[in-house]
């Protein structure tokens, strides 16, 4: 059903159409006076984990509250009226970028329903492989799903659980689901968080002042003065309560396996995943990278802002200056929604524009993180060229992008990956550029502290540059996944 | 839960405030082009049965399209816009004054859900006795209700049916509610309406050239230019589709008894209802009254605008002149939602004048409808005093209001119903009139044709006069209704 | 130039595209706590007579402060937070219905200038008739003109005048403007009431406890319970201050020349304008038209609301009962402001229904209060036919409308005045009814209380019927009042 | 008199409250079937200049179009239903931060006046110094003034010239005002570009396959693919009609005397302003800053993003590494309007947060554009220390700020310059760094390409750091003057 219940968002003229997407931060709060004001707090330091809703559920010790919205969490749940209807000690919250589920508001997280043992809230980041079977067989057994999330699932196979008590219910569920999730819930008396038996989603545990927060970056702790503690494990479910903190290990142990894409780039630099630096993490991938692919050069330009680590570490690297080459328009976040056709035609530089005089007559290296449809690719290196670039060399600091996520990343489908259709020759042609490299597999490996992949047993879920998915793609058809790993064979 | 997902309506000063509400209109359409612009104007010919949301849920032969608003049919429903997202030949819509659940977005109907069968929409005016009763054994069963109304009770009792077809989980639906319902649902194959074993709520039908129509009312035909064709009977389901209308009697057959304040109070006068005209029963009930409280008087003043039609009928019998000695602002509808407590304090007439030339020096009949708290009737007794009336006698026609409604209508609890509380003699006193007379019940039944109430077998629904409640109460406690008993043995 | 500096006011499908509509209401408090609170419970009860926008200015001693919206008194008045913007115990109101100047935001009144002796702030009901004149003279000075109201002018107008004080200024202002104009003006110390020098428009005087009132009708005096003190007279310029209340006359002295249509249509019928009840003299309006239009008929029908009393006094005096045959929609207001266009052709009943049980088979008579382009009376006899109504009989309590408005009153062009274009039989023919009368220009005067029209000095502004303009229209061409004349003598 | 005729912009709780803010940018367009789409997209490459209100007129052949709104260029005029009504082929648009003047509506630009000449549009960048003098006489004759704005001023000047013409008209009126001004004006048949006799604000021609453009700087020349002409001479005025394009120079020759801050902090760095690149000023005013103030430190860290191209140059002279130890939230831009009480005192990292990977045992160097009043400083400082920085050493890229701006940038009051009450060591002591150096002023001038200051005719506006205003500061009393020069006494 196509419903607008609600002010849907637009489908805005988006700047970064050529970037991936990451669906989901996750925070939540047991025991503090400000719980739900500092929820807002740790979403906002989430907020370039998605930026199209975020929500809030509270529970004040009698009643559960709930707020969700469209938009950015600083436009609605900074106001003092909204974060006082939140009223409570304990709250969780979410913010979201769709992946599944059309973005209307009541696919907003958190989900909450009344249980037979009281209220449960939960919200989700991750993406289940097994959702759409699940979903199947719940409506055939008289299941009534009002939201198209697949988050919805897991509250389902909560509400029919056989077990008495809410956390074993929720245990109960998790054996059921599979795929990627880092979970925060809520009950009427406990805040828990899970992260699938591989880890692919970051989840961590801080402390403000003996007060227990869950978040899925450390920035989020650092935004309200919280110390880390540590990280949730892979497969581990904490349970806090009055009476602590509990930690359940509902699966069999297996070896972590975090997303690569986290450090590569979702996570924001300043966070601490996984024990590393995001920012350190990058700017060795710049190191590597120029290793890899030394260039002659005058000039080592990021492409803002996602390239810039990295450029920094090139340049260190390198010996080569490193320089603003292209500036942003920091105000294009949410803005001209509708351009005119006519507009649009004049290759309107909205985003960023060259930096002349840092450019002109200059060899020039382009660092990027990553490279996925090519087209944002495109329009920078004939910007260089129009500002009077002599050559331009195209860097990118992580792998060729041949496979789709199915883990809570927005990839495009395979046909539009660039590096799934094309050779490096055809991709280089199709950006213009004098020259193209990615750095290595194993350089990537080499950047977080490895000698090189282990093949026998990965140490990140990297599919993305392997085809090597680490959970059976439930939901996708035999067929599907037949044409798959024909097109892997192809670009391997 | 309390939730703000969407935006809430704000409390209004209510200039109705001592007004009884109606919860809803039903609306329905089977296999015409425009089908969700004739549901649109039909909605806004009920809206007299719900200002504070409408909804419009259609089916495009693959997909069901929704559109669920706060606020009146015309803000949102004649936007083009709108419309063209509901696309299709099959719609039904609803407008909505909460009794059950509160306003927000989730709880504005009709209602929605995927089940096994395919989609299933679902509308609803009237009240289910035991909704909460059906409620908690369906959570404690693992369903997860998101809204608060009494509907999802029944969308949910259809997905769990353990019948094959929609049709058939909708009758066993029915098997398991009571209490006042006229629903409209919706396949994507058919559309159907039905009313409960005593037909307390209307519901008829229609054909607007072939096209078959559900609606509340029969006004909601002529806005449209569709002809009336009956009245759905109390107990049948009636099943729309493309082989033709198919009439369901699931329950033992039983003499009708539709809610006698339809005519009295809520139906449109240019409404039928049960084969009488609403304008001419309350031009009845004038005359009647006329005929019980003759009084002495110069003008007969009606209370408009719902008083007008029984003042006509008495100021004809009583050959005393009919005069509008009260003017009502007519853009007070959804104004004036915050007043200044000053201003609250000078009794100000934001709703009503006196009309000084008709009342001044003269001995003045006020005509009313109903009595329900007596606020709004001490406020116009007193300015027809300061615009210098002689003699202001109250007549209600209608009897005392001494019971609470469960079946759809928003009472006020029976402590505040003035009549529930006090002797005519004090009701007198506290309304400030020189005297006050009501319709009697069988003066009442008179006017709708009867020679008396059947007091075996009533031919209405006329609780809220005599506490004689059509069906059980399942939902109000023990305790309650042996409080309301004994409440009952006092004001009888 | 045209503007959208603001939200302007769409243009609505109008359910009185058949109407008359008049331009402004104006308000004015001296020297109360509450006094923009009053003002907006004033311009509420004067709602009536303009509803595109409203505006306040107070003055709080020190600064003044304006509020200006588009849209009822309601939506915006009524809100704590805008009356506490507006402190202070002077302020000045408007409401708005535009004749000339489009509907933006700033052309609401009132208008507001800092002059050289301060702070000026003004609103007025009516129309200059050389504003375009004026205009020109003062733009080729140097004026600035910010809005396109003719209001502006007046200000420009106090602001060059040579004049000392601000009052006189005013005054001055006055002996060069022309056409129909009630005027509420304010400065730091006085608030001015001023009316043209024949009393086109009407105003005037009430009292709240020893607190002055000005008011453009006396229901917005009963709305606060303020008492009605007297009208301003013809030519009357009074000031008042915290000395009393002083009268002007600027003007040599005529006899006072209201507009007739204050009576026939525009105040509210609880309003007494010029010494006499609006509902009363509706009534006559009925009772000399059934003295000269005698018709056998069964049942006499108002067109809603506007028809109410005359309907009841042509029922009163030929003995035939009044019956609400046509039912209307309260809910059409503000609705419905882009139907599709299929929904056009079906020729929907938004706004009134046939009350079939009252028309029938029966011989009906319509009574309207005017004629102005002839559609919803179009509409009205059709549906009239289509209940069933045997005979149709439209009968017009006024004389034909044969000429535009050019004080105040937004009349279409001529060419659209059903009577300034066709014969009576030629209108009875287009409207469809079985007979058509209107009522005498002399009939109308006896209902006004007078033996016949005077015409060497007749009593009224009534050109509409008469063609007799009571000033010079300086704005309008010699070509084109050669051609109205030439109109006119067709019509005759 | 406060007004609020129209939504206001509320008081956000500003990011960036520690920063100075230009108060415009502006921008023109001859003879291009989009204008006001370029215009739109020069003022979104123009926002950084102004981010409170933005508008546009247009001129279609016949008829002015406006459209002005609160908010950001790209919320509302990427639009193309506001694109559409401001159609022509001739545009002028502004963005603005509000120096003098509330934000409302009516005080937006451009503004737009019916002349005796025709209409005729302008809009403005920079501040007027004597325009509280010429507003008392202009109203003294009777002008009404509808803003509070000093542009309406040159408006009204421009309405009385005795002049014929209006281009006449208007450098008539360029006679009597003082202060830094760059205008863009627009008749029905010419564009104008005005700069005040010293060029204070910046304003530049470019042009788009041969249409003309004039923009404030190039970078919105470079946005819409236009080619940049040349920079608008100080005291030229540039007429630009159907028969080319005419130079004026109303006033007697001067030597130029641009704004420095231009340079230091508002130009956008891609911008060329004065044929110099701003970045590159930027990071030489960062390698000066090295040359005067070396440091034995461990990270150069900039405070983003205002302190990045200055950082570049001081890491790239002194061999220190250049690291992002401070990371920005890019979503701060329009949130967090009213954080609870609470919230504040929890000394949340709203907008800002240690990289502690590249802080932490290090010894910093923290580089920021200026200082102006320090809370900024003292916040980051203090996030260093926590983050583990072992000595913490602020560099700033300017001298100390000691004076306000009259002439279009939004300064504190003095007494809440840092540098205007405070000597070297105790802005240190406040800020907490271990050490505090600025640039000095002959060092900024040498970045900027000079040898030095030339006292007796310095190269650029410069008061701020000298106290040396450039034009009399007619608006300001003597006796503030006074109050002034002693402050500088004690400051110096």
């Amino acid at each position: 059903m196509h419903s607008s219940d609600a002010h849907e968002l637009s489908s805005p003229f988006d700047p970064d159409e050529d970037r991936l997407r990451e669906e989901c931060g996750v925070f939540g709060v047991f025991g503090h006076l400000d719980a739900s004001a500092l929820t807002a707090l740790g979403l906002h330091a989430l907020q370039h984990r998605g930026q199209e809703a975020a929500g809030i559920v509270s529970f004040d010790g009698q009643r559960f509250q709930s707020e969700r919205r469209l938009g950015l969490v600083g436009d609605h749940f900074s106001k003092r009226s909204v974060i006082e209807r939140l009223a409570g000690e304990m709250a969780i919250g979410h913010v979201r970028y769709s992946t599944t589920g059309e973005t209307i508001l009541r696919n907003v997280q958190p989900l909450f329903a009344d249980l037979a043992g009281g209220g449960f809230a939960v919200c989700h980041n991750g993406n289940l492989t097994n959702a759409l079977t699940l979903r199947k067989q719940l409506i055939r057994d008289g299941a009534i799903c009002q939201s198209t999330s697949d988050t919805e699932v897991i509250l389902h196979l909560v509400a029919r659980s056989p077990k008495a008590k809410l956390v074993d219910k929720f245990l109960d569920a998790l054996q059921q689901i599979e795929g990627a999730y880092s979970l925060v819930a809520m009950t009427n008396k406990k805040l828990i968080g899970a992260r699938d038996p591989l880890g692919i989603r970051p989840l961590c545990l801080g402390d403000l002042d003996g007060t227990p927060i869950l978040a899925s970056e450390s920035c989020a702790l650092d935004i309200i003065g919280a110390k880390f503690v540590r990280d949730i494990e892979n497969g581990e479910v904490i349970v806090i309560s009055q009476d602590g903190i509990e930690s359940h290990r509902p699966f069999a142990p297996r070896n972590p396996r975090p997303c690569i894409f986290e450090y590569i780039y979702f996570a924001r630099p300043d966070s601490v995943v996984g024990g590393k630096s995001v920012y350190e993490v990058r700017k060795k991938l710049g190191v590597e990278l120029a290793r890899e692919t030394a260039t002659d050069a005058d000039v080592i330009v990021p492409v803002p802002d996602s390239g810039v680590p990295a450029a920094i570490g090139y340049a260190q690297e390198s010996g080569i200056p490193f320089e603003l080459g292209i500036i942003r328009n920091h105000y294009v976040g949410r803005t001209f929604i509708e351009p005119t056709q006519q507009i649009r035609a004049l290759g309107v530089r909205l985003k960023h524009n060259a930096n002349r005089s840092q450019v002109a007559g200059k060899r020039v290296v382009l660092i990027d993180d990553s490279l996925v449809r090519g087209t944002t690719s495109v329009k920078i290196v004939r910007m260089m060229r129009e500002a009077g670039a002599t050559e331009v060399h195209m860097r990118i600091a992580s792998p060729p992008i041949t496979h789709s996520d199915y883990y809570g990343i927005d990839t495009p489908e395979r046909e539009k990956l660039l590096a799934a259709t094309m050779t490096l020759e055809e991709m280089r042609d199709f950006i213009g550029a004098d020259s193209l490299s990615f750095l290595s597999v194993d350089g990537t490996y080499r950047a977080m502290g490895h000698e090189r992949r282990d093949n026998d047993s990965p140490q990140y879920t990297d599919h993305c540059f392997t085809g090597d998915y680490p959970t059976p793609l439930r939901d996708i058809t035999a067929a599907e996944r037949a044409q798959q790993l024909s097109l892997l064979a192809e670009t391997a």
